[in-house]
């Protein structure tokens, strides 16, 4: 994933009233009214999130008549986790060949007795 | 997690030099000038940048004589990542539900047939 995206995509999850948008929409499509119920703001306001969401590739919508449906982009959400599994695995790696290394250097019953 | 900490946590990973200093920081320590040696950036830049990752508790750094070191918080990168994690498999369970639900309106061998 480009970094602009990577940028794009946190950006957007930067927010608390954006993250609700993602929970509701992991769960099936919604109309901007139906994201605007639970959220304590104005139309106009979900409407700008909504702006940022889109423009980070989280989030696609569909004017169809006068409703606006809006779905979930499976790919740009996993995309961010993905960056952020690949650094916890690298952090995790490091930690289990610190362990070995420590292991090695001081065997677990030597340990036990000090 | 609390969301103002997610809020930071993902504010902080939302550019490129951030992470890349997190991407570092996964490997091991690093005073911050070797933080900043890969970096297009002057040295306060970079310590702007540390700032914003110690404030999202994302990194912790401590000062002995001269030297800075700073160390990577693998409990919030873990949680940014369960956020995610978390959403991801919400999405892909409706996914799932979706498609058990269209092989029963439809099973496989009648659209085959089609």
């Amino acid at each position: 994933m480009q970094a602009a995206t990577l940028d794009r995509a946190f950006h957007a999850l930067a927010d608390p009233a954006r993250r609700a948008m993602v929970g509701r929409l992991v769960l099936g499509p919604a109309s901007v009214s139906e994201l605007a119920a639970p959220l304590a703001m104005s139309l106009p306001a979900v409407v700008q999130h909504l702006a940022v969401l889109e423009d980070a590739g989280l989030v696609r919508s569909k004017k169809v008549g006068r409703v606006r449906t809006c779905r979930i982009e499976g790919a740009s959400l996993r995309a961010a986790e993905d960056w952020l599994a690949r650094r916890r695995m690298q952090w995790e790696g490091r930690l289990d060949r610190l362990g070995a290394f420590l292991d090695a250097q001081d065997p677990p019953k030597k340990r036990r007795q000090a």
